[in-house]
């Protein structure tokens, strides 16, 4: 099954779309909004995935789907928190300042905070006051959970996994330093995020969803050029079971948590740092992995990070190319 | 206007509560929930002062307020985020350990995004699964917001604040420690805070709530004993208005968006760290900054952290000793 919320009021219109993301359903008949829905998923889902069928076999009235009519599926939440378990993509950022990666951040995730109350949709022009601060990108994979009980084992946590996405995690990289020396974590460098126009769920995806982690090529372009083509399912150090369970080790987590992965980074064949897509690499899913590569290979960082006018297009494809997801594309305003 | 949510369902039923926190009258026939009525404050918050009127003209039924059947008014919400507004408590911690406290965080407010999908109700019991983890209060007063645009001014932001409230932000300070060396921030190190019963609008706290700030003694009791009586007014150097602006700097705030001014400190008369109550002092506002006090003086922290059993008492009070936003009131379990 997959839902999308269509832009209205606050919490947008939940839809079911099909498969080929051509058509939508309204839900409102049964529930008015994706939120809604999470809160009661047990009594909702199978009546969502009812009419996501009776939409496959064109049994009912259908609309055209158009992503840019979508807000991110929960245009608000009240949990995203982000974790960091592409470990190679920490350690390229501690090798670029010449530090060494502590051996704890192979065994406990990295993970912080993000604010929830007013994402971007998926279409939505990326608001950027100052290019100064350093715009960048961030393609990663979510996923939504049931509610999770304080304390949740890896296992407990997999199974509250409601929802699979995408996000792209705006991050303003030079403001990011100075509140790191705070102490405090991100705040001010961690703007409003956007997510994919369409989550799906764990069964519909299939053996793309194993073990925690969703075994797809995430596509970033930059400007129409390919910049990212990483394996989400490789190098993966913590599945999204180990994420969700650290972020219940001290506190439950409400239906309707988001939990993402961190930028998604593939080591090259060779073991080191991926290459460029067109040198033959899988790319990156950030502009500061690119950079930091540039660093450790000549000393400084050429590409510049976002400009007003750049354009960003996440997504993942199935077999046949066609985006799993919807895309999220944006330009920089 | 004082409001509240009876515990039900996820999101609570809110009612609207006498000024001696006594009564209360059902707003459901308004809106259903304190977010609901956020969402449209401009509309809906006239209808639910005509209410409160009516109640304390005791012109409509009534029903008795027990401040153990209320939730947290916001029993979940979209954004959460809390400053550290009372710079003494920071220069202790930096004094404690040795350490200058940078001259930046004088004009530029520290703050940590929160989670904010289950708190916790404001008689619950904090549930702590490790004593070690070192668990502490931490008393504050904390706003509620409408929308706030991104790049909103401090006059901007304070024009926003819809209400007035407390909170019993727990910290797992021992966890504090490693989380902050892996630079992400908090997250493990806070789990579910408390906020208090009732929740209040500027306009009725008068001549109590100006420049920003709250000019009331913020009263903790520790297991019975008077442990706080700081003045929240004093020693706030930055005030809500300024808070709230330093959260909308880089991205718009959500109707809803609950800040905080982190735990509240008052300096000694003698511009030193405060005493405790029993030596004539206004006492503290978390086990943290007495801990800090006693390594300042004797080398080392004396008072242990909160262990299960022990008991959290926190509130404000009204030129009658009256409860402004009722009482905080949590066991640790």
């Amino acid at each position: 099954m997959k839902v999308a919320s269509l832009k209205h009021r606050r919490d947008g219109k939940l839809v079911v779309v099909s498969d080929d993301l051509a058509w939508y359903a309204d839900a409102g008949h049964i529930v008015p909004t994706l939120q809604a829905a999470l809160d009661d998923w047990d009594r909702i889902a199978p009546a969502l995935a009812n009419l996501a069928t009776d939409l496959e076999h064109e049994a009912i009235p259908r609309e055209r789907f158009h992503e840019h009519d979508a807000a991110s599926p929960l245009p608000r939440a009240y949990q995203w928190a982000d974790g960091s378990a592409y470990v190679n993509h920490v350690a390229l950022v501690r090798q670029a300042r010449g530090a060494e990666i502590p051996d704890s951040f192979w065994h406990d995730p990295l993970m912080y905070q993000g604010g929830s109350d007013c994402f971007l949709g998926p279409r939505d022009a990326i608001p950027l006051a100052d290019e100064d601060w350093g715009c960048d990108l961030e393609a990663e994979v979510v996923v939504v959970t049931g509610d999770v009980p304080l304390g949740a084992s890896r296992e407990e946590a997999l199974a509250a996994v409601r929802l699979v996405g995408l996000t792209n995690d705006v991050s303003l990289r030079n403001l990011i330093p100075g509140e790191l020396a705070k102490g405090f974590g991100f705040f001010q460098s961690k703007p409003a995020s956007a997510f994919s126009p369409v989550f799906v769920t764990p069964d519909s995806l299939g053996d793309w969803w194993r073990d925690g982690k969703l075994h797809r090529r995430l596509c970033v372009d930059l400007n129409g050029q390919p910049f990212g083509r990483a394996d989400a399912g490789q190098d993966m150090t913590f599945d999204f079971g180990t994420l969700i369970a650290h972020a219940a080790r001290t506190r439950a987590l409400g239906a309707g948590a988001i939990i993402g992965s961190g930028t998604v980074s593939n080591r090259d064949a060779d073991g080191g740092p991926g290459k460029p897509v067109a040198d033959g690499g899988v790319g990156y899913s950030c502009l500061a992995e690119l950079r930091m590569v540039e660093t450790i290979a000549g000393g400084a960082a050429v590409t510049p990070f976002l400009r007003r006018g750049d354009r960003v297009r996440i997504w993942a494809e199935d077999d046949r190319h066609h985006p799993i997801f919807g895309a999220i594309e944006q330009v920089v305003e």
